[in-house]
């Protein structure tokens, strides 16, 4: 095999190839990129066995081949090589010797047989959409899948199209955080789990531009997303996902509407006073026209009070405030509501047309203590 | 006692004085910032018992007073208050309430007599030159002092003024780096040696302008940088430091010379098949108008053509990369001369006007094998 492409092109195949090279494998063979020169444009090939990449990198294929190199070393060697033409040559003794200018490596390679490639997925059930939209989807969701494994559903988040309204949706038994964007068209209702490390993967290569198109197909064990120059496949979670309906209640007793930015501001000095692992609640307490935050710890303690606009009951109630920063993170409006309904209850922050859904569970809290210190 | 600056004012204060702010120390009270109170300026005093920072604040006193508070809380709580003015007031019970805005931390405070101020050193045997020459020499030096602390006097560097010429040299076994100087105008001979942690902290402080001036005071146990508004004043290390002078021999067997940024990348490209820790050494092999780098490990191996520029023998020599590239780094010259003796002698890279000199001990190699495989 030989083959010859810009420094540029094979560095950008690369970067993506290298999203589902695994860090730790018993399969050191997956360590590896396949590099597929055997038809008229050259491959790469990744897969963990969980998600596998193909991309298609511009180039010149001398002579045809395919085999497989080391990852890591085949990466770094590229990225440090000058900004000029890369020649990659590989003799039937799997031997790598890869050029550019007056510099020449040589690193082992490997039969590119010996690499499992990830399955192929039928492409029906077709949905597509804005790079931009989906990045943003999973960038306002994915905070609040569960770090550990203990419920592997909600490792991943909910895929549903129904009445032509794709939801996307990620709890941790703390949170609930739901994403909805209406089709164009018509669309067969799908409701699957898709891995939390795929989303996390597919939005690195996703470009963000609202111009950009990805198309994704969903079989019954696999999603596929298709890029221009890149397929990401990966397994689904199996199982049924949790019914949250129920609980997206829209009553309130109290709402409040906040400038967004100014109240993030404000739970982000107070977590300052609260150490990693103490579980400090953020007290906030609620009347006409005045929210007031306060934060209680060993190492000291803050006040404060914002100028809001209120509607309903006044309310004193207490929130884990790293739940709050990431939802009022997620969302990019100038103000944000917030409803209440008890101290015992959760809290929602939503949009009138039902675009985000934020709900968060309070901590209980010792409500007389707040209110005969502060009073 | 309470004082109110603007956030920029007491955060750019902060920032110097933390520098002398212990990670770790059995005195809890170091861990603490003094704020002082009691004359005409606030100023800001961090002790590390081996340095000491005092810095000026601009901002109003309104009541006189002095008080030491947690150097991380401190730092942390101005850092996220909002970009306004800033007062900080601590009563007789030493609780310290901050405020800005509509934002008020509540702190405990220490006694300012608990806390240890850095010694006071009388201001003799002066030397002022620009900030910007000074955080140069120190970056140009400070990479070879050794890391470990088996000997005392290679972690720090010599500071050295014979012959109104100020130099500063650090060496750790393998290698020596020396910057030179001269002087205007006359000084006394001074021998000191700085420790290497204080040299890295007032090189943060230092602006690196040319216009911006820094003094330095010698005394016999301790050194002082003044800037504007700033006093960093360090114990300096006790001994006889090292004869360097017979070994910065002057003749050479052969003299290469070459473009610092092409050999800077090609070692770089040659590391990467170097794991951390792998003492591979890098070939050189030097013939007319051409240095070949040869690298060969149980990665891969790796070699690459250079133009150079020769005087004298051909010669094959073994190099750690590490100090090749941590000694290019240091200078900025387009073009860096290499002189080499034999296989067993140092190298130095150096100027013709002596104001660097880099000597690094080469790498006992098989010469024949290379000789053997290569030709």
């Amino acid at each position: 095999m030989k083959i010859v492409c810009s420094k540029e092109n094979l560095l950008r195949g690369l970067n993506i190839a290298m999203r589902a090279v695994p860090v730790r494998t018993t399969m050191t063979i997956l360590e590896c990129i396949l590099i597929d020169a055997q038809a008229s444009r050259i491959r790469l090939v990744s897969n963990d066995m969980e998600m596998g990449i193909e991309t298609f990198v511009d180039g010149d294929i001398l002579e045809k081949g395919i085999a497989a190199l080391d990852a890591k070393i085949l990466y770094e060697i590229v990225r440090k090589l000058p900004e000029n033409d890369i020649t990659i040559r590989i003799d039937e003794n799997y031997s790598a010797v890869i050029t550019c200018e007056k510099s020449r490596f040589q690193i082992p390679a490997q039969p590119g047989d010996d690499f499992t490639v990830p399955p192929m997925v039928e492409k029906n059930s077709l949905l597509t959409m804005s790079q931009f939209t989906l990045k943003e989807m999973i960038r306002q969701t994915i905070f609040s899948i569960a770090s550990n494994e203990n419920n592997k559903l909600m490792t991943g988040e909910l895929f549903e199209i129904r009445d032509n309204v794709l939801r996307i949706v990620s709890l941790d038994g703390h949170r609930i955080s739901v994403r909805s964007m209406p089709l164009a068209g018509q669309y067969d209702d799908i409701k699957v789990i898709v891995p939390g490390k795929t989303l996390n993967e597919i939005s690195k290569i996703l470009s963000g531009e609202m111009d950009d198109q990805v198309s994704i197909y969903f079989s019954k064990n696999h999603v596929l997303f298709e890029l221009e120059n890149t397929i990401l496949v990966s397994r689904l979670i199996e199982g049924e996902y949790f019914r949250i309906d129920q609980m997206l209640v829209a009553e309130y007793e109290t709402r409040v509407t906040v400038n967004r930015k100014e109240l993030l501001d404000c739970i982000d000095r107070a977590t300052l006073l609260v150490r990693e692992g103490d579980k400090k609640p953020l007290i906030i307490r609620i009347m006409d026209g005045k929210m007031e935050l306060l934060i209680d710890s060993s190492m000291g303690s803050m006040n404060e009070d914002m100028e809001i606009d209120k509607k309903g009951k006044d309310i004193l109630i207490g929130f884990n405030p790293r739940f709050l920063i990431d939802a009022l993170r997620a969302v990019s409006d100038e103000e944000v509501s917030i409803d209440l309904i008890n101290p015992k209850a959760p809290c929602f922050i939503r949009d009138d047309e039902g675009r985000y859904i934020y709900l968060i569970l309070p901590v209980n809290i010792n409500a007389v203590q707040y209110t005969r210190e502060n009073e």
